[in-house]
C-alpha cells in the first residue's frame, strides 16, 4: 500500500520537498469532529525550525483543507489537506552524487533515476508535515474519548531525560514545551547539539512516547498486534532506526519475576502494579499507558566532506553537502511521533468499535 | 488483516495450542517451487524443545501439507499446511485467573471471555510451528535467488555474543547449531538459563538476524519501508517487544559523520563502507545485509507465585503456574524470526518484481 | 489478496478438487457465535448432487472445525473449517487438453504447467463447499441482527421463475426447498435441464437472491459500494458472469421517472415505494432489501466433443470430457450465493459497527 | 478501504462538488511515464458537458499535477492531480429534502447530518473528472504495452448500437468522437434525450467495453478474478447497476455447447473461435479482448416533481428538482468507465508483472 496506512481509518501522503505542495488525504474519518484550526496551527508551529538546532529552511505551512470538511467538521468523506511549498531553493542539489546515508542511492536504483531528487524529493522529512497536520485533526479527536499522548525527548546529544513514571501527568506538563523535556534538560540538549553543528556535524537521540487512557482489548493476535501496527508506522518516520514497547531492550537483560507486571486492583479497575509491558500483552491493549520508544539517528545532511559516487561515471567522488540542514532532527520529530501514533491508534479504535467511535463512544 | 499478513505472498495463521491443529495457508507463492520436506523438518527440528532451556512439552509436528502442492511442487495456489497438536495437557490451565505478562486477561476483555484459555489457546507459542513450517518453504525459494539468512543469539542471560562482521559467512557458520551463537557462547548461555530455570524464573534476550544477498530498490518509501513491513512482522511473534535496525538505538549516541554509510565501489559494485543503516536507507534495500535485532522479554511463565487475579470475583488472588514452559524462549524464537524474516521479504520481493519472481529471478 | 476476501470479517479459501481436503478459514469473527452444526450440515446438504441436474460424484462433506470454536461457541480467533475430499477419480482427468470455457487454459499461462489439473484443481466448484461452510456460520450470526437472506432459480433453461415481490416472506417460503423456486417451477425446470443432459449438452441460469432487515448507512462512497463489494464477492463463484442490482439492466430502459424510488413513511421508518434501486444509493444501504441477481454460464463440462488443443504439441484436437459433471450449476450455486452474500454483509457491518457488532447489536 | 482502489497500483479520490477541488493519488505508479497533458486534456474534455444530453454546469477541469511528476516523467511517487471547481452554484441545494434515487438520505444516515450536501457533495459525478484525470496518465502507459480499451454507447432511450464484433478495430473507430457508438446511432440517440429532457425526464443506457492486447494469464482465482476486481471498481461509477462479462446475461439462456469458447490456433496463437467468456475464464485471462457492459441507470435528477421527505421533520413532502443535470448520463460516463478499467488493468498487470512493468514490458 506504499504511501496509504490504516484499514479503518487510512492515510494517504503525497508531495516532494521542492514540489508545488505536500499533503495528506484522512479516509474513514468520523462526521462531525470539529476541526480545531489552532490546534492544527500549533502543531505544526512545534515541527517548525525556531531554534539553532533546526534548519534554515522556513516554511510557513500555509495549509488548506480542500475536502472532508463542511462548516467547521469533518463530513466523513475523504479529508484532504494541501501544504504549499514556499521556501524551496532547488540549486542546493545535484542529481547523480548521492548523500550518504540518505535515500538518494536507494531512490536512485528504485525509481531508475526517474526521481525527483531535489531535497530528497518525497523522501524528504518535509512530508511529514502533512503528517502533523493529519495528527492535528485526529489528536483531539482521540482526547473527546479521554485519549492523550506526548513525546520528550529522552536522549540527545549525549544528554538524557528522565523515563515516564507518571506520564499522564508528563504528558499535560511537556505539552506545551516547543523542546519537550521533563526533567527541563533542553539546554543542555540544545548547547550539545550546537556544539556537533558547529562542527559541522549532528546529532541522534531517542524519544519517548505514551498514550494513556486506552481502552483494554484493542489490537490483535500475531500480525495486527499493536506493536506490529504502531512500530510499522512510527518507521515511516524518517530517521528512526530502532522502536521498543515497554521496558524494550531492557528486557532482554530481565528475569521473568523482575518482568512480569502483576496485577492488582486499583479504584475497581484492573491495573498492573508495574508496566514493564508498556501496556500491550499479546498484542492486545490492557489498559495501562502504552510506552514506545524510538531511536533517531543522527540527521545524515552533515557539512563534513564525505566518500559519495558518482552515479554516471560510476567512480567515487566527495561530497559536501550544501544546502539547510537540522543538526538534530529529535525535537521536530517529537512532534511528528505523537502523530503517527494518534493516525495508529484511531485507526485500531475504528477497527475495533466501528467507524463512529468518535461519535459513539467506547462501548 | 488480524492474521493475514502480507500482500503479494500472505500468509494467514490459525489454530490454538490445545486444539485439534494449528497451521498457515501461504498465498501467492511462485508456482515451480521445489518442497524440500527434509528442510521443513529440520527446521521444525530446530524449534522442537531439546535442551533445559525448553518446555517439556514434546510436540512430534507431524505436519501435513494439504494444498498448494502437487508432484512435488508448489502449484501457485494457497498452499495449507496442517500441523496437529498431540502433547496436550489442558488440565494445566485454569480460566480467569490471568497470568501476569501474558495474554489471558486481554484475550478476556477483547473476546468477552470466550477465547479458549487453555496453554494461551490462540495466543501460544506453539503456533509459531506454523511459521516455522512456512518458512521452511519459503527459505529455499530465496536461496534460488541468492538471498541467504539467519539468526544467532546475541544476547541471553547476560551472556552475549559478538554482533555480525561477516554476515554472510556467520549465517552458514550459525545455520546448523541447535543453540546458534558466533563465539559459541552457547554453554554459557544455556548454564545460566538453567540456573535461572532452578530458581523458577526465566531470562529474556537479543536475537540479531541478517539477509544477505538482497538487491537494492526494494522496499517504499514512508509506510511501507522495509522496516515498516519487517517489525510489523516480527512483532507478531510472541515477546519480541522491541526492534531495531543496523546500529539502532546506538544511533542515538553518535554524530552524523560516525552514522553516516560513505559510499564505495568494490569490485564493480556500489557498497558502503560501514553498514550503520542495516542495508535500508528511506526504507528502501540499498543491497547491503540487512541487519535487525530483536529485544525478547523473558518467559513470563514462571514457578514463583504472582499476584493475580480471579476476574469472576474481581478480586486479588495469588497465581502459581503449572504447565510445562521454556525458562528462555530466545533459543526456540530464533528460527521462528529466520522464518518470519523470509515471509516479509518474499513478499517484498514478489509485490516489486512480480508473483514468478522465485521462477523468473530478480531482473 | 488473491484467495482472501474481506477486511473486518475475512474469509480465506485453499485447497484442489482431488487435493486430500479444501476448507476455509474465516478471521475477525465475532466471538461468543453459537455454531450450528446442524444448520451447517443442511445447507453442505443443498449445496450436495441430488438431482438429475447434478453431478454424480458424491462427497459426504464430513466437515470439521478445527480452530477457532470453543465449548460450542466461535472463539474470535481464527474458524478454519476442512472438508476431506473423499469421491474423486482422478484418472477422469489429462494434463495440455484444455477443456473451452474452463480455467484450464487460462491456470496452465498463469501457473506455468505447475498447477495440479485433476479435477479443475483449485478452480474446482468443489472449493464452494466451504464457502457454504462459512456461510453456514454466518448466516445465524446475521440472523441474529434480523438480518435475512435467500436465493432462487429466477430462470434455467428457459423455464422463468417470479422476480421477489415479498422478499421476507419468499425467503421463508423457499428457505427449505432444495430447489428453490418461488412459483413452484422446479419441476419443470429440472425436466429442461435433464433434456440438456440427455443432448450431451448443460445449461444456464439466474439467480435472484435478496438480503432484507439491512440497516441504512452501511457501505462506503466510491470503491467499497456494497455494490462493488458484493459484486466482487460473487464473481468469485464459478459460472457467474453478470451481476446486477435492483432492475438493473432493465433500469438501461427506463426512464428517470420511472426507475426513480420515491420516500413514504411506514409505520414511523423512511421506506421507498419502489426498490428499484435494490436497497442501494450512493453505494449505501437505504434499509429497503438489498436485490441482486446473478447470470450464471452453463456448465462448461459438455459430453459432445469439442475443439482443444493439446498445449504440448501446440496443436488442435478435439476433446472429449469424461468425468462427473453437473448439467445445470444454478441449483447448486444457490446456497453458494446466499454463502458469498452473508460474507460479504458480515464484512460490510463489521466494518461499519465494529468487530462485536454481533454481540452487541447495531446502534 | 473506501476512497482507495487498488493494490500495486492504487489510486485515492477525494473532494466534493461544490467544495473548492476536487483530486486523486495515483500511488505504486511505475517511474519514468511520459505525461501526456493533450491527451490528459482531450479525456476531460469528452467527460465534460458539450451536447443537449448533458448539464448546463461549465467546470474548466484546469487540472494541475501537483506531485509524482519531475521534468515531465512519472517518479514512482504519488502523483497528485487536483481540480479546483469553478462553477458551483450552491443555492440550488437544500438539506434535509433527499432526491430520490440519489445519495441524500443513505449519506444523512451514515453520516449523521454532517455531509456537504451541496450538489451531491462526495457523491457526486462530478468526482468522476479525477478518475478521468487518472485515466488520462494510465491509458497511455497501457497503450505501451499494446493493450486498448474503448467504450461506446449500446443503448441509450432505446436506440441500439451494435455490438463489439471486431473490437481492435471498432476501439479506433470510435476513440474520438464525442458520443461513441460504432454504427453512428449518436444523433438518433441524442433525439431520444432531447425528448426525455424536454418532458423533464431522464433515460438510462448500456455501455459496453472491450480491452485488447491483454497478456494471458493475468488475474487470481476466486476472490480476485477479474471480474471481480473489474466490477468492484465499475460499481463505483455513480448510476452502474450491473456489470456482465462476455455475453453475460445472454449466457443464462444459452447451452453449453453454444456458449463454450472452442480453442484454435491462429497465427501461431492459441485463441477462441468465439469470445463468449469475455476474455475471462475461471477469472483469469485468456488473452482474447475483455469484453463488459455496465447498465447505467437514468440520471435521478429530473425535472418532474416527486415524492420525498422532510427528514427534519420526518414528514412527506413532494420535491422539486432544480439545480443543473444532464438527462443522460451514459455518454460522459463512457469515458469513466474507460479510465475504471484502465485503472483496474493497471492495478492488475502490476501485481502479476512487477510494479516496473510499463518500463520493462510483459515478460
Amino acid at each position: 500500500m506504499k504511501n496509504t496506512f490504516g484499514q479503518s481509518v487510512a492515510i494517504t501522503l503525497f508531495g516532494e520537498s521542492h514540489g508545488e505542495a505536500i499533503g495528506v488525504v484522512i479516509d474513514g474519518l468520523c462526521p462531525g469532529l470539529t476541526v480545531d484550526n489552532e490546534f492544527i496551527k500549533a502543531q505544526l508551529t512545534k515541527r517548525r525550525p525556531s531554534t539553532l538546532a533546526d534548519t534554515k529552511r522556513q516554511e510557513k505551512d500555509n495549509y488548506k483543507i480542500i475536502s472532508g470538511v463542511f462548516e467547521g467538521k469533518t463530513t466523513g468523506a475523504p479529508l484532504t489537506i494541501l501544504i504549499p511549498n514556499e521556501d524551496t531553493r532547488s540549486s542546493d542539489y545535484q542529481r547523480g552524487l548521492p548523500r550518504p546515508s540518505h535515500a538518494d542511492y536507494t531512490a536512485s536504483v528504485k525509481y531508475h533515476g526517474y526521481e525527483d531528487y531535489r531535497g530528497g524529493g518525497h523522501f524528504s522529512g518535509r512530508i511529514t508535515a502533512a503528517l502533523v497536520a493529519a495528527g492535528g485533526i485526529i489528536i483531539p479527536a482521540l482526547k473527546g474519548l479521554g485519549i492523550t499522548l506526548g513525546t520528550h525527548i529522552l536522549e540527545c546529544a549525549g544528554v538524557c531525560d528522565k523515563e515516564f513514571t507518571s506520564p499522564e501527568a508528563e504528558i499535560e506538563l511537556i505539552k506545551d514545551k516547543p523542546f519537550p523535556t521533563i526533567n527541563n534538560v533542553d539546554d543542555k540538549m540544545l548547547e550539545a547539539i550546537d556544539k556537533a553543528r558547529l562542527e559541522g556535524d549532528s546529532v541522534g537521540g531517542i524519544l519517548e512516547s505514551a498514550v494513556c487512557g486506552m481502552p483494554a482489548g484493542v489490537g490483535e493476535p500475531w500480525f495486527d498486534s499493536v506493536e506490529g501496527i504502531i512500530s510499522h508506522a512510527l518507521f515511516s518516520v524518517g530517521g528512526v532506526k530502532g522502536v521498543e514497547f515497554g521496558s524494550g531492550f531492557k528486557l532482554a537483560k530481565m528475569k521473568g519475576s523482575e518482568a512480569n507486571d502483576q496485577f492488582e486492583i486499583k479504584d475497581g479497575r484492573v491495573v498492573t502494579k508495574t508496566n514493564h509491558s508498556g501496556g500491550i500483552n499479546g498484542g492486545i491493549t490492557n489498559s495501562m499507558p502504552i510506552i514506545v520508544r524510538c531511536a533517531v539517528k543522527p540527521t545524515p545532511s552533515i557539512a563534513k566532506p564525505q566518500a559519495s559516487l558518482d552515479l554516471n561515471e560510476m567512480q567515487e567522488k566527495t561530497l559536501e553537502i550544501k544546502g539547510r540542514h537540522d543538526p538534530a532532527i529529535v525535537r521536530r520529530a517529537s512532534v511528528v511521533v505523537d502523530s503517527v501514533l494518534a493516525i495508529a491508534v484511531a485507526d485500531m479504535l475504528a477497527s475495533r468499535y466501528g467507524t463512529d467511535v468518535f461519535l459513539k463512544g467506547i462501548n
